[in-house]
């Protein structure tokens, strides 16, 4: 009996997720044992809630519209509508953000209340679903276990729960890196380079600091030194969350390197905290009581260093948070990335076909760091080996010094971001894939 | 005799500001009667301390290098050399910020002090310079007007000045619209369509609240509705410098857009004032004392707007700066924005060559506002049309409700924002023209 495919969304948006659902509904319209491909609308909160996009009808409709509808006798040339399919699948490859839909939900332990795993089983049998795979970071990871678990634990063998990796943090075990990734390293690391142009225009001492996401991880940050490696014409410092920061040892890097140069580049973690584990975000937020709204006016680390700048140097500078933009850069992508996000859609496509349960789409990268020439193959990790943990840079690839990182680390980002590749425009604004 | 030509770059630099001293440039090395093109370290600042780059020497040197250098016998084909010289200026033309430095330097009145005046005209005798080109916005014109008219009351008749635009915020007068303001534009609508597609991942209230830069005018906030004209799935409330802003107001258009759609986009200006003329941005600045480092974290209208949402709506809310990142995207630049911007560079030297002293070179739009077809012609001003004004929003292009734009501002717009160029990639990173 034919059966359908369900995929979701989960955690926090990246310009790559929607290219590893691309891959996903291409290999799953390839199997002619799939009758629908289902999407879950924001997640598995979608699931729960049984509302679902028909891709089997929605993906032919988008690309009948691509190829200008049916002829004058109603008719359509089948090649023509292949062709448009894969516009509509490309398309989607390069729109950013979670085309679904997305969630942040944990489900409960099955062990404490099985009552949502029983649903979501209900559902998949209502809607006659053999393979659901859900494209997420660690949390949404901690859910392909769950369900699998508890699918395996029920004896149930007509349904298979695949995870395919996402998130740009770079965080997750059991992968080479991270889709998703790429692409935001890319954007940072352009951005960075045209910063550097900013600080150079005028004559006088001037400090840029950017602060990039990672709350936990560094390796966003660690992309400012791909800019370093191969362009810069100034010193950039950069502080990792994953080194504990001292102001004043920050000041004293900058003093040194100010001794030789008038401009600097600063790069740093949203989440850097100091030795007592104190996020210096959160500096000085004491003296700052609630303003006319009640509120304590939130600031980065950011706005913090610009200050400490200010009173200690008192040169011109400037704090610039790369907040979302970073992660939904669809105009400026990795096109590694996005062809690994695919291949990675794919995989978990066919891992789920072949009914591997509890398992996560994976890469591994056979050629040594440093090779010329970059080589990944695709492979599947035990769920276990990725869920609810978090990967972070190595301290070995963190200089000595603690402000920037070695060539080592250089050489594993470097193919990550290889590629240029931008979304659709139209009209002189980007043209995207839109569900509803 | 032959002369020299010197150019400078002065303000805010932009994305597009190198492709007018490219054209410049290009043209002035097609004029035989010009010996050396000297560019100004640092604009009129660098004039005055005489700090030149030979530029005549610099870019066929760049040029060289491109070619990979002399043959075998140590020779040059000079076909290639032109072709790697026209590569150069292709790319100069897409690297951001100002490649000769910028300053923000106002000359003394010479009525009151005639001293910086009588040395800059001792320094171009000495350098043997009939030709000076200033780009720049309206402060720097002021530059042009004055010397020009020096030049005239002291009866010197073999050195011209010229003017050539630039800026951002599309505010000089005498021009149909500035170079560098179509390409931030860009950058503008497109980044917003993508913070949109951020915006739709949850099903929750979310307000997404986008800071432009704009002190005294609000363009390139008006460039949102590019985004919103053709891509929008959810309402934009777009709040210009122009129209004076009333915290009341804004969260009532909020709600009752609300109470419709679930996601807003929101996009000001930095400069947005009340009806006492009160900067947004120092709403709530009297409850915040100094912190730590002796300074009150400055924050920016967005974050006001933030905490005012947070307070009377209680939904999901994130204002992004867009700071630096809209004046220098090399990479996402607009072609129509970058084809002017090099053509009023030749328009410059033009009009430097047949002695047009005091005048600034210009555009014209020729077709009208929603025509098929887009069309301009270059063409001259008298720098006293320029300097030392500001050109607004006009009001009949601002809604009824004051927060949008109407149809016929949209057409304005949309031609700038055409066709889609980057800067050239090596090794994943920019590749930049770098004189220093």
């Amino acid at each position: 009996m034919k059966k359908n495919l369900l995929v979701a969304q989960s955690g926090g948006p990246t310009a790559a997720i929607n290219a590893t659902l691309a891959g996903i509904i291409e290999r799953a319209f390839e199997n002619p044992e799939i009758e629908h491909v289902l999407g879950a609308d924001y997640g598995i909160q979608g699931v729960l809630q049984e509302h679902f996009i028909d891709l089997s009808v929605k993906i032919p409709e988008l690309a009948l519209a691509e190829i200008g509808g049916v002829d004058q006798n109603g008719e359509v040339d089948p090649e023509a509508l292949d062709g448009g399919l894969m516009r509509i699948l490309d398309r989607l490859s390069t729109t950013p953000a979670a085309a679904l839909g997305s969630c942040r939900y944990k489900l409960k332990d099955p062990g404490v209340d099985p009552s949502e795993f029983e649903r979501i089983i209900a559902i998949f049998k209502k809607y006659n679903i053999g393979y659901f795979i859900y494209i997420g970071g660690n949390d949404s990871m901690d859910t392909v276990w769950k369900l699998s678990q508890y699918i395996k634990s029920k004896g149930i063998e007509d349904i298979t729960v695949v995870g395919a990796p996402k998130t740009i943090d770079n965080d997750l075990y059991g992968i080479d890196h991270c889709p998703g990734f790429g692409s935001a390293a890319k954007y940072i690391a352009t951005t960075i380079s045209e910063l550097e142009r900013e600080l150079l225009v005028y004559d006088m001492p001037y400090v840029i600091i950017v602060e990039m996401m990672g709350r936990n991880a560094g390796w966003l940050t660690a992309a400012a030194a791909l800019a370093e490696n191969q362009n810069a014409r100034v010193p950039y410092l950069i502080y990792l969350e994953e080194v504990p920061f001292d102001l004043n040892e920050f000041i004293s890097d900058l003093r040194a390197e100010m001794s030789v140069h008038k401009n600097i580049i600063v790069a740093i973690s949203e989440g850097i905290r100091d030795r007592s584990d104190k996020m210096i975000c959160d500096y000085g937020a004491e003296n700052r009581p609630k303003d006319a709204f009640g509120h304590v006016i939130a600031s980065g680390a950011g706005k913090v260093l610009e200050n400490a700048v200010k009173s200690n140097i008192g040169c011109k500078v400037r704090s610039i948070e790369l907040n979302l933009l970073q992660r939904c850069a669809g105009h400026l992508l990795s096109r590694t990335d996005i062809r690994e996000s695919r291949a990675l859609g794919k995989n978990a496509a066919e891992l789920a076909f072949a009914g591997k349960n509890g398992c996560m789409s994976t890469l591994r990268r056979i050629s040594a760091l440093g090779d010329a020439e970059y080589k990944v193959v695709y492979d599947s990790v035990d769920i276990r080996e990725v869920a609810n943990k978090e990967k972070k840079v190595p301290e070995k690839w963190i200089s000595s010094e603690g402000n920037g990182v070695t060539q080592e680390c250089i050489n594993y980002l470097k193919p990550l971001i290889q590629g240029e590749l931008s979304c659709e425009f139209e009209g002189g604004i980007p043209k995207y894939v839109v569900f509803r």
